[in-house]
């Protein structure tokens, strides 16, 4: 039987005007859902593990879209509440060459973000589950989120369920005080943690050394980064994925883990962007499948680093790769040849 | 020089899945943009009126897109105010033969909703002003707009410009007994009263006696209402349009006016519905224009049956006909031959 | 806990052009998902229910692409097999006007036609099953999904699952004869049979006297074609959705039932159509429901009336309203008001 | 062998904003081609008839796009000069409900506008045709087209071509005395004459007795007006098309014909119009084929209103409907039940 | 005069979703019409060569629209036999970056893959013919096909008509047993061969050196690969094209020929991929056209190599360039400035 | 009170196919309203300068969307003379990889074509103004625009307005020698010369030693270029954008300028091309608005540099970049990272 993976957080409805045009022109939107956790369960999902979602959404036609789409691909819904007032939007700009994207967020006052602990019956949601996935988004939410998710990670603790926590600082969401604070107690039941290009020292001031307005990397300074986040939170591995953002069309791309001990890094991908976005929750769904089915650090980073480069060719934020289809890429040099 | 129109209210980002889809199959929305009192000023400056629009965007991109298809259409947008958290925004799903357009509203927060009386000079944009056009969704939106609306008609009125007020009851957005008392406030400044379908009775108890669910219209009833709206606020006109509304694809359409002596009936439009949203603002626009031109009663009805009839079959809320486009069906049949 | 309906056929990849094209003018197709009892399921889950539907599509992106669509929209696919060759498909082009709509089959080969037996656990699909239909459609596909079917029925009846059955003639898939033979024995197993327009007649030459090519309807006659049925077959309700063809765009549309005492006939509708297929299986959908929840003969029909004329307003195959938005238009004119 | 079948005139780019969009508001243009002649011709080859195509186009991309839109759908273009500056155009805004259609011609210097007699070889083109085929169009586009007509119905006399005329005068191109003067020559030698709405008053002061901006049709006024054709000119038919215009979305249609003895009427069909362009044409090359096939005069009219009405249920100008699917309409109601 | 050119094989409608979205996202199929041989005809009709494509298709819509599409572009349809039960269909994803295009094929049952002898008169066919391609798919489709085939070089070469085979190797349609077997045989009558990457090591078991999966090309492999043909075959010319395939959105591209003493080599494009079906095919008709005008093996290889880079920068399978326009690249940069 | 710009040419509709389809493949056309001198008006609109555009356009729909998509964006049409009989048009397809983008004008007879002196009241236009720019497009459109263009910059003279040129030279639309005495003339006036790749030798015959077949930049001879325009013409300052072809897909891109002692050159960009059309008119309105806002001239080469990069990035031809977007990329490598 296969595992079962639960992920938690907000999933969004995005807004983006099609072929490159930027707000000011658009006379259609595409909608696309998609947030983090979602993004993640996805991925799991696709893999053939028992994924489920949970997350709250209003009781109307927008909300209920929201769940279709997730329940489409296979995602379980079960444990999602219904109720609160709306649901969360952003509007997204895609760029292109040396134009970047910009997000509108639209989400304040979304049911999630006004979702109450009896929400949630996490002794029902973690029975039997094999793993948990929350980001640093999810608790920067409102305030009850942050206590929710801290609850979320302990009871997954509680119940033996390894804890994986992509950090994800948001600016937009909450200051570095608030979310040090906040995630430095979510970090007490995290096993896996991913950090990636600024996360660490926006949230915890622990700094890569890499400049990334630069778009050039220091690939040594992650391993220290994630010695530092090993020593002070005791994770069991540390996991990121290192973009080179030349513009926004062609990006540079690649990962590397550190359990404490081994550092190994993948492949480096170039990358031509149809849709940057999930590309990083790619590499967290691909982590935890890896990790639960016994992959090696190197096969991980391998996976993780294929399964991320190709979410970058599809539009939208799910990664609609299967598992063979990620399987023939990673390690190897993504060449492209069509299939016939 | 062409007559002064101003209008106050609120401008909302529509989001609508194209070719009757409903919002739960959409995977795309059309972008309009649209609101009682912005449909009344481009239809006024079509006519060639000079018209201003004043309201309060966000400054960002997605206010400023507001903002550019106001301008776009001729309407002047110097006294829109700028600042806020974001811009007012409703789904609207196209309804067709038995199934019925449905509304979400996600306008809570709005720029407009928030703002306060120093955004609005009142002595200057009534300047040299002929006539102020505002509905019953203006004072809806908050208590702080409540007080403004009245604020501004009674400016207006001191300034000498003719007040118009479309009572436009919305239940979405305030309770009977709420709107019953503004409205009764708002209403001692008003000259020229629109008051369509149930909007007298829901605002201010006063019924029209036709069952507006049966489709079946009690022109005669609209007398009634009209007198009794007159005996009670001192207008000097009284305008209703009338919808029959067989079905969502195919409606009846006539207009009828009350000066509280002549009661006059236009010509009555087999309407082929293209996008009925905007259809009373536009007859609203056409009575502003016919009175602010010297057409007689009857002139007056005929041109604003015709242009809120000829409004149903653009996509949009706004009225893209030109003066002598409406005029050449005002009074006529509405035949629909080619020009060529 | 709500009931459990079980339906069990094929779901084709329906291709149609936009916008009224023609196949000979297209350069892009919609692509739609559906089958009869695929519909049915949908409409049910829709209404609260309990809905699984049992097919066979084949294990690539296509296959799964038909399974999610069905998935999407809440319905359970526990039961479906996966493997052969190809998922079935047509092409329609929708009519408009004095211009019919054209279908061509491209579903030769297909999983679910090419199924064993063996594909189905039908103990384990029927466990705890209230309702089993299926469609004249599903016999037609092959000679062993005629043993299928009949094995479905007999093991659906043995379970004590309620049955029903819409005839569906489809010329193109078997003659007469054949048809007459297999539905025969089909029917020793029903309960409820839907009978439309002339399938009592190609199927088991029973005639309802209406001349559907003239557009003119025979009511009375249905009544005449219900007691044949039972008489023949012993069922417990015959129903019928009537259709009054005036041209492609507009139709006349009711309901009647017949329960070998009553007759009653539903409210008509005039139809300004959307996308007429899939309205027989709203109709099916609104009956299961109706009878699993208890409602009156007459309620059952406007029930089923409202739900099927409602389709025709939506894109597609599935019946995309909810119980309620059902139940507000059931039994009224269907004014097709705006909710705002 | 098929008889063959000449046309001579323009073809010009329509570009015409989707669904229902005015000018104003396009960002978009869909992109058809056609004209009349063009039209007749595309029908013809549709019906089986060997049928040719003479104008003259610009050697560039846009004026390949016209020929090979000719040539996809079986009409042969071996006459096409190839030459001039431009390929002429017009902008099509299709009305709905009360608005009318909006053309706006942009085909000042086309191609055809300027030919020279030199660019046809009349003795090559009409080598063994059958049927030449003009409109009052082609003359009105330049003095020097006016010329090249009257020689091209001279020649097509000389080769015992029969010549049809369809007067489609256009208050655009040419005055009416103007038209006058050059269509009583063109006449001279034309055989068939269709004459549609007010063409014959237009050119040569014919009055039908029709009301046609009030959509009241006075058919017999029709047989008058063919009457004094046919005194005038002596031709051995006259046809005309009569369009009911309750609005632009909505219309009556029939046709009716007059040999000098005898006056047929068509069946009367209720068109809901997807695009009405064309159907005049569609008239022209069902009258053709039917002539050229021995149909009987009631035949031909009934075929002829079958062939019209349904091309207005088609995107574009061109008649996409075969032989048999126009004949299984032809004479009936038209009730759009759909094949499958 | 122009030379004739003939091509046989099958033409298929191709349907891909937009935007880059893979086949579980797609809800919409653009509809493309190709084929190795039908492309191969384009392009010399586009040169201006008299091209002539055989083939087979059904009697409905969707063989007509692929005959269409042929005719639409010049070339000649005379020998096109009718029949059979479908259209070949087969669905592509469009990759970019990391990911592969993907295809499914949907042509088993085609009526090319199910015609016979009978349907095609070689002798007509061939008269005055001066080329004839074909393609290792053809006799791939089915057991008669092979025969055909054969047939066709056979009375190809009895009529003095040189031969061109593209080898197109398709794992999918046939083993590399009886892709020998067969086309040993088919070689036999064959002037021009074209080898392409992998083709003569999985077809004749000739191997080029290069690995392809690397994207690294051992261009002097090709040379040795060409001999052995020429060795084998006694053909006195084979050409390949040699794509570096370093992702699937960018890749580089050039083109080599043999004539069994030298050995050319065009200049290498860097291709920004728009659709890459069709590029091999492309080559071909180049490699055809400029052996059938006395370009020399330099300038063949640069015709070639400008006609089919620029080929991959078109959507669809078709090469809409000019002589002129691929004469301008040919043997230059490609530096794509705007002409204006 | 920002500064005054006034810019003065033709706006024309441009249709291009989407998604890259050559003109004989499309069925539909993007609308795109730009000219040369609109576009910088946007760009200095866009900026916080007062800008106007002054032109005249046509009494029609088609020339009222031009002044609309104009006033949109915040540019101010006061000026605009109506009138004329057509709007300027022009087809553009848009290339890709080796394939060139490729204009066909339809621009004859165009309103400000055929424009009289008397259309523009200088001395209004010109009060308090405080820049002109002009291209050497407006002087070519014809014999009178030639007239009244150097009246224009003479009057701005007069007005003690700035003048800005950018020589524009177009084959299509007059000789080489036409040019050169006409913009002799035009030159006089001028303080801002712009002269980008043959600009310069193709009206003066002033070279610069760059072969831009080659994509190969000399820059030096760019000052070279410069220094002779200068003393020639006594302009204070020269500026020029490089565009490095590689091929129609990517470019790069840099800005030098030279006032006569100092030259200074950009950052230079790798410019992944979503549309180059306007590029060169961003680089003119950034530069006017540095001069405006007293910029340093390294300071303006970078904010030209970026500004004519990032349009580039956008549909369409005018430059959707608000200052501070501008003002994050200048200088800067523009790697286009995400903002949210």
């Amino acid at each position: 039987m296969s595992k079962k993976v639960v992920t938690f957080g907000e999933i969004m409805m995005r807004l983006t005007p099609p072929a490159n045009k930027r707000f000011i022109q658009a006379d259609k939107f595409n909608i696309i859902y998609g947030g983090g956790e979602a993004n993640v369960a996805i991925s799991t999902a696709n893999y053939g593990l028992d994924s489920y979602f949970v997350t709250k959404l209003p009781e109307n036609p927008l909300g209920q879209a929201a769940l279709n789409e997730v329940r489409r691909f296979g995602v379980k819904t079960d444990f999602v509440a219904r109720g609160g007032i709306r649901l969360g939007k952003y509007f997204c700009e895609t760029g292109a060459s040396q134009r970047s994207s910009n997000v509108i967020y639209d989400r304040a006052h979304s049911a999630i973000a006004e979702a109450s602990s009896s929400d949630f019956n996490w002794n029902e949601i973690f029975a039997d589950a094999d793993w948990f996935h929350v980001t640093g988004i999810t608790p920067a939410l409102s305030d009850n989120m942050a206590d929710i998710t801290i609850e979320a990670v302990n009871k997954a603790s509680e119940h033996g369920v390894k804890v994986s926590c992509d950090l994800n600082y948001r600016a937009k969401l909450w200051s570095r005080e608030k979310a040090n604070q906040v995630m430095s107690e979510v970090m007490q039941y995290v096993d896996v943690c991913i950090a990636n290009e600024e996360d660490a020292e926006m949230t915890f001031n622990i700094k890569s050394g890499s400049n990334i307005e630069k778009g050039e990397l220091n690939i040594e300074g992650y391993r220290d980064v994630a010695q530092q986040l090993i020593d002070k939170f005791d994770c069991e591995l540390v996991g990121s994925h290192l973009r080179e953002s030349y513009n926004a069309s062609v990006n540079g791309w690649l990962v590397v883990l550190f359990d404490g001990e081994k550092f190994v890094q993948s492949e480096k991908y170039r990358v031509y962007i149809v849709d940057r976005v999930g590309g990083g929750d790619s590499f967290a769904g691909a982590l935890i499948y890896s990790q639960l089915t016994g992959k090696s650090l190197q096969e991980t980073a391998e996976f993780g680093a294929a399964a991320s480069a190709l979410k970058q060719s599809i539009p939208g934020d799910f990664n609609h790769m299967t598992l063979s289809e990620v399987e023939e890429v990673a390690g190897g040099p993504g060449s492209g040849r069509v299939k016939r």
